[in-house]
């Protein structure tokens, strides 16, 4: 009887301009121009396709939304951008972030396939609703659209998105040059969608990519987000803060993936950690103390109440975080921070000064500061009882922390048998251990 | 007194996937899968560059409205495929096409300058309003905006995409490690824009790009079109059958542009050329018979119908043109091409099939059949005369007709003087001769 082949863990980094912590940047190594300098991302990919991470991500704001005096903001578009890093690796993942709330379907749909096609079969799409105030205004509206609201269009516009890539059947194209046959257009088919957002047409412009469809990826934390996950997520990026809350998390999702006929464990679930590495354990306390201390606590402070939907003022340095606390009515985008962040501070009963040390200057992201080892363990045992399928990895700065991760941490888990040593696929899904999804004659023929 | 630096033709290519014939993908070299394969895109931008081209430029259709049963179309997004390319090239310009009325303008801002960032100052935008029914039926419209609306709505989305692209001064960027200083809030502006089409509150993600805004390009030949090309455009193409029909339109644009504040001559005519290349005259008709008998006349009729806004029913292959032709009402987007198709079976009285042969199987742009020594000559002509600033070659097939091209025709122009034989500058702002377009405070601060 053949062995079933071992459980293998997937690694994704980040690649958030300078590093995750706001003072990155300000390292005696780094560029300060690094955010729009794409010789950085591809250097950064490199780094990580040398330790053969799943894949390279990019989240994305459509706005300003940072404190600009003070740190770098996303800033060049995640498709483009990201089409010059797959130019520059060869098997590589690379996972965009794009809105459904601020652009359109067929858009969206092209672009990704575009690109699935360019990197050929290595591209994956994080769909986001986008909650803020500054994104909504730069496209005409003047208040963020309700969450119900704005969740429902995600769900209906990757719909739509789905159909699109599925409107060519595998065959489609012929390429017959004495006969003169091109494509077959009786296997393109519109997609005729009707809804309540929107109403496409079809076909797409483009074959079915190599991909099949473009790897979806979802982040959201909320009750509607949970679900969008459920319906069309093949992975997600999660931010829990202890291993009990990402099992549980996990089962839910994926429990509920099933009960929408998605089969056992649809959805790979890729918790968020940020990593501040040293040689020793004071050795990395010093790096992670070193980065906080270059962070002003202002800024600190007005990035920690915009997590919890407060104002700072009402946040004391060396107080443990107010009581009544809630989500922000309508939705500020971070249910998952919401939650994660309080729960940190009530579990350890932290101060607020604490509590921004632990949380690495970041915004709500588990964080482990320590050695390669501590580092491989604590992954290692979360992968094991199935807290997560893999890590969303967010290193303290780039490429500098995810080179430690990839010389220090990558090899452990390589020792352990719980992370390859090569790439065995070229795509995207290959690498996640996801299936080729079956096109729209393809699954008519099967039903 | 030091003289004047002579002035300079402008080459760009049509890098449209296998060809501008119809048939190109039908030759015996050509791969049928060119029109998705990367790699033929950058060896074609490869070849061009070799040559010394100002740019490659990708047209584009957001939906499927080319007979596929019979050819290629345009697939690939743009802005993504661009990005490639220009990672595969060092100095070539990148020109892309963008619709203004089925995408919204802090997108396109957005990605127009991320990819001037990227290719280190070489994008353009290629402005269109999209006039065909499939397109608008992907973006939830029943039928296409009409003509003016359309203009109305291109020439606001301009203005805010130029507002958007200045809305950080040159210096806004510090990157002060030490101050930890990163951004001068003082310097990225709000745009604040409120208009009959959108509300766009700025600023864009990004630091001004490295040409200051990436070139903007248009084509309209209606009289919106014009105008919106008079107040805007950097660059046109244009296509006219005629030197005649040239010169009018470009001293007729450029005296609108500099009625309208823009000074003498500030947009440059890139007049269309579909070129078949031959060692001598009678090869070259060969290869274009070749070319033309590989395309069936049932597409050929169709496609000319398309452009001359009847149905092929109208159409017999050896009778004139039917009389009672006109501009299709509501603009079909063809006005350029429906004139000049109109002038040329007029003007050489042609039968449909003549006509069809004389178009080398396209939809109203000039050919020339001949030897690199006859193409060279017309191009000086009409250059040295000043119906063009330069052309917007729509090679037969691609990459070889290319080839030909770069290898055969460029020289003889370099040895008239008229073409550059490197690079003088890392721009398409400088291949082409355009200024570096003034920020918003150097321009306040100058009125």
């Amino acid at each position: 009887m053949a062995s079933l082949p071992p459980r293998q863990l997937h690694l994704n980094v980040n690649i958030l301009h300078s590093g995750f912590v706001p003072s990155a940047w300000r390292t005696p190594d780094a560029d300060p121009r690094a955010f729009i300098d794409v010789q950085h991302y591809i250097r950064v990919a490199q780094t990580a396709e040398r330790g053969k991470l799943d894949a390279v991500f990019l989240a994305d704001n459509a706005a300003i939304i940072e404190q600009i005096h003070f740190r770098p903001i996303t800033a060049l578009e995640p498709t483009v951008l990201l089409t010059a890093v797959a130019a520059a690796t060869t098997h590589i993942g690379v996972i965009g972030t794009a809105s459904t709330s601020y652009n359109e379907p067929y858009n969206i749909a092209r672009r990704f396939a575009s690109l699935d096609h360019i990197s050929g079969g290595r591209a994956g799409w994080n769909v986001v609703t986008t909650a803020d105030l500054a994104s909504a205004r730069n496209f005409g509206l003047e208040a963020v659209p309700d969450h119900g609201q704005r969740y429902a269009r995600a769900s209906e516009f990757t719909d739509v998105v789905k159909a699109l890539w599925d409107s060519w059947e595998d065959d489609a194209f012929i390429g017959d040059k004495t006969a003169g046959r091109f494509i077959d257009p009786a296997k393109v088919h519109p997609i005729a969608h009707r809804g309540a957002f929107f109403n496409v047409q079809g076909a797409l412009t483009l074959p079915r990519s190599p991909q099949g469809r473009p790897v979806l990826v979802q982040a959201g934390g909320s009750a509607d987000g949970r679900e969008l996950a459920a319906r069309h997520a093949e992975a997600v990026f999660s931010a829990s803060q202890s291993l009990e809350e990402s099992l549980a998390y996990s089962q839910a999702l994926n429990s509920r993936a099933a009960a929408l006929g998605r089969g056992p464990h649809a959805v790979k679930v890729l918790a968020g950690l940020t990593t501040f590495i040293g040689a020793t354990e004071a050795q990395a306390i010093r790096r992670r103390d070193d980065f906080i201390d270059a962070i002003p606590w202002d800024y600190s402070l007005t990035r920690l109440a915009g997590t919890l939907g407060t104002t700072p003022d009402r946040l004391h340095l060396d107080e443990p975080l107010p009581e009544n606390l809630a989500v922000p009515a309508g939705g500020n985008g971070n249910h998952t921070f919401f939650a994660a962040t309080i729960a940190l501070a009530r579990r350890k009963n932290l101060t607020v000064r604490q509590l921004i040390r632990e949380l690495g200057g970041g915004g709500g992201h588990r964080i482990i500061v320590g050695t390669p080892e501590q580092i491989a363990d604590d992954i290692a045992h979360w992968f094991a009882v199935g807290a997560a399928d893999g890590f969303n990895l967010m290193p303290d700065a780039l490429p500098d922390g995810l080179a430690d991760f990839v010389d220090g941490v990558v090899p452990l888990l390589q020792r352990r048998g719980i992370f390859r040593t090569d790439y065995s696929g070229r795509t995207l899904r290959e690498h996640l251990g996801l299936p080729f999804p079956a096109g729209r004659e393809a699954s008519r023929k099967a039903a």
